[in-house]
């Protein structure tokens, strides 16, 4: 990624990000935050929002960056990306590291329970049909075995997958990675009857609660509304030690 | 509101919407939706989010419009609100009605019980104190009697809020009121041991999963994590015959 004009990066959609042929809407989300954090140096991504326009496909992108609010204890930074097509409007907020607060106060919920990542079953592409998608080998997505079931053809009939996400080679995951390993999983309602198709993403806000690194995510995604031909699906990821470190949140369509 | 030079709208912050002299983030988010709604005429308003800056106080607002993808099924359009700081990025994208799809496939919660609005605990400026806010007489917030011990100097210790929101004099709530609706209760930590004090938001989106109208909202709001000097509080909008209205997620900071 180089800066272009002023306020304007040029990028590139790797080709095998894809799924159904269109790239994984985490991972745009992730370039675009970079660009946007350049114009917030040594902040830490606290929370960011993208509303999504048309299908990403592999080629070069131009993200018009412009801050909007620079100094004090956070800064907001807006961004949008196109291709040969408008992509993605995002806006996200970076924080001062002295905003950092460690201790927690209210925990109502804990990370999901998971077998160690070698129990899971790590999603890869199948080389063959859609499914897994070709971005799984660029990232470690490790499925509990309970909610694997679609990777075998069967269901569980709840809305929900948990897993651990890992980088390749343990590369520490920051608040850019954690962006994409809300979005990196198989969508909850693969476990549910809906088809196995393309879920497109309207709206996707992910909050990062603590910026880390660390090596892995202990993660859970849900959806309990499938309604009017939309679909929320609400991710938690947490570190190995139990500390809270993102929310995500989507809104998206009925695959069909 | 009225419109300024190409893409510039100039509306007014009224007096009396404000909390701790601070005016409600869900009126200043309603405030630039009808803005962008002008750019997507005849389209449901379906996801919005918003990035606040600057706390906003009464007096003219200079609303910056920008259509980023219009025609298809959906539009986007972004917006920044500046009095005399910025104060709010916002972007929201409307549906065409021919999208709007009734059935629900999966509803895995259902709507708070509410005992009827006239059984509820209305909450109305004190007039003294800060608390309840000025703009609680604008709109009618009634609260769970369960939930209303904040009101009377109690709290139940669960960060939860359960009640009606309704408009003065029955009026239909549409999107734009959802949108004020998701930011108009007390913020559900007030149950908590936390200080009932100014809880300043960094984001908030609304997701309108059905546009209405309607007269009176279920609603249910509810904060599981206070970790790293951040707390979010997530809403659930029903209708009075249990149709999912709306999502609402915000990222707070811990009131102090």
């Amino acid at each position: 990624m180089v800066a272009g004009k002023e306020g304007t990066w040029v990028g590139r959609v790797h080709p095998g990000w894809d799924i159904f042929g269109i790239a994984n809407g985490g991972y745009l989300m992730a370039i675009a935050a970079k660009a946007m954090a350049e114009r917030a140096p040594g902040r830490d991504l606290t929370s960011m929002s993208a509303h999504f326009m048309n299908p990403g496909t592999p080629g070069p992108v131009e993200i018009v960056v412009a801050p909007i609010k620079t100094g004090g204890t956070f800064s907001t930074v807006t961004s949008v990306m196109r291709g040969e097509r408008p992509l993605m409007a995002a806006t996200a907020t970076f924080a001062e590291p002295t905003r950092r607060i460690p201790e927690a106060m209210i925990v109502h919920s804990s990370a999901p329970d998971l077998p160690p990542p070698e129990s899971c079953v790590r999603a890869l592409p199948s080389g063959s049909g859609p499914l897994p998608p070709p971005f799984m080998d660029k990232v470690r997505v490790m499925i509990h075995p309970e909610d694997a079931t679609a990777l075998r053809g069967e269901r569980t009939g709840i809305a929900r997958i948990r897993g651990w996400f890992g980088l390749l080679d343990d590369e520490p995951i920051d608040p850019f990675a954690t962006v994409l390993a809300a979005d990196a999983f198989p969508p909850a309602v693969f476990n549910t009857n809906l088809p196995l198709k393309w879920t497109p993403t309207l709206e996707m806000t992910t909050y990062v609660r603590d910026p880390g690194p660390r090596t892995w995510l202990r993660c859970q995604f849900r959806t309990r509304f499938v309604t009017g031909g939309y679909l929320e699906e609400d991710g938690e990821m947490w570190d190995e030690d139990g500390t809270l470190v993102a929310q995500s949140r989507q809104l998206a369509l009925v695959p069909r």
